[in-house]
């Protein structure tokens, strides 16, 4: 968590976020007014956060990784957006986005440095996305060389999805390319796998909802239980 | 900053980095040992760190955003796997990396919410990666329809290698694609540009080395002085 997280919700009047993401700011509660929300409420907490705020509460929306990927940032915005067309500009509430490590970051800082270079995020929950468009994103960053970040690779509903995803994979990188795996980065339960994408379905039932995946690029080798992708430094020089 | 960067420093002995970050963490610093390094010298930097901690000194080497994004993690495992080949295991120091705030999301966050989806990081930095490698990106990520986020799109000597990114772009996304420009992200002189695909050559030399630049999906559009790429809650709820 950065330290300009800490200080946005330690001046805010209300915190709002699913139990998960507040179970891990406990510390930082006490004196707020703190509003529970579960997953697939995104809607209705972006909506009520707004609404405290016309009261001239400060309010915070807590999202797990960074706010801007995959999480809270946009779904406020749009709503925020949808609300202003009826009211004057002035009404409309000040609303600052605070940048935080994403599980791309996090997950790559465990696994050694496997995205020192150029990298592609691409989620796997068709929830929200339509699956053939997910798709065309894993041809294409796979047959340009990106090294591929996997978010949601699986949820309760949607369990063949990384092994459809490895799949598609497999057709433009080798079989040797690292996949690191890593569940509960930096929270408990924290565990690491570090394989190849020929292997990598032998893990399968290791992937969860909470896992982060992390292909490779053609470069990409291991050090021991670390992915290392080379920055090109010994295309230059001699070390 | 995170509050894990900031115990990882005031815990350690040394401090390496070069003078622009170095300047950034000043009140960390009294006390330390402090090494200052340049532009260029990144093995050396790599090197000389691995070497403190054989007299058992914990060393730290610094980057901006996210050390595991174009910055010094890859470099520092490359030069300790290169080294440990010699010695025994024991001999080898432990290496953490840190994750930290990238550009990508540093920038998205001023800019509202422009990666809530899939999307591809960049370097237009011919220095260590061939151009060619970098021109297959370009046209993969944009014809997979992600946002695209851009770092390194100039630098002294390579002055036009934005100019031909974006003409590389416009072959797959349309010119009323939204694109954000961010320079000195939460530094002095901070400043944005919001603007389209088709508009974005008229800031060429409002982009520097210093700037990231963010291209939105089919779907991104903008709100006031914002981007919104919407995670996709418009196909499954009315809101």
């Amino acid at each position: 968590m950065t330290v300009a997280a800490q200080r946005a919700i330690l001046e805010s009047d209300y915190v709002i976020g699913n139990t998960t993401y507040l179970d891990q700011i406990k510390p930082l509660l006490p004196g707020k007014k703190v509003i529970t929300s579960s997953m697939g409420e995104e809607i209705a907490r972006a909506r009520h956060a707004l609404e405290l705020t016309s009261d001239g509460n400060t309010v915070s929306i807590i999202s797990g990784g960074d706010a801007g990927v995959y999480g809270m940032a946009g779904i406020v915005l749009e709503i925020a957006e949808k609300e202003s067309a009826d009211v004057d500009s002035d009404a409309i509430p000040q609303i600052h986005v605070i940048p935080g490590v994403t599980a791309a970051n996090a997950t790559a800082s465990i696994l050694g440095s496997p995205i020192t270079g150029d990298s592609a995020a691409i989620s796997l929950s068709d929830l929200l996305t339509p699956w053939d468009d997910i798709e065309r994103r894993i041809a294409g960053a796979a047959a340009s060389d990106f090294v591929i970040i996997l978010y949601n690779p699986k949820s309760r509903n949607r369990n063949t999805n990384f092994a459809r995803c490895i799949e598609i994979v497999r057709r433009y990188k080798s079989g040797s390319v690292p996949v690191g795996l890593v569940k509960n980065a930096y929270r408990d339960g924290e565990r690491a796998v570090v394989t190849t994408l020929e292997r990598v379905l032998d893990y399968d039932d290791f992937v969860d909802m909470h896992t982060t995946a992390i292909i490779g690029n053609s470069e990409s080798r291991t050090w021991g239980d670390r992915i290392i992708t080379p920055r090109g430094y010994h295309r230059k020089y001699d070390y």
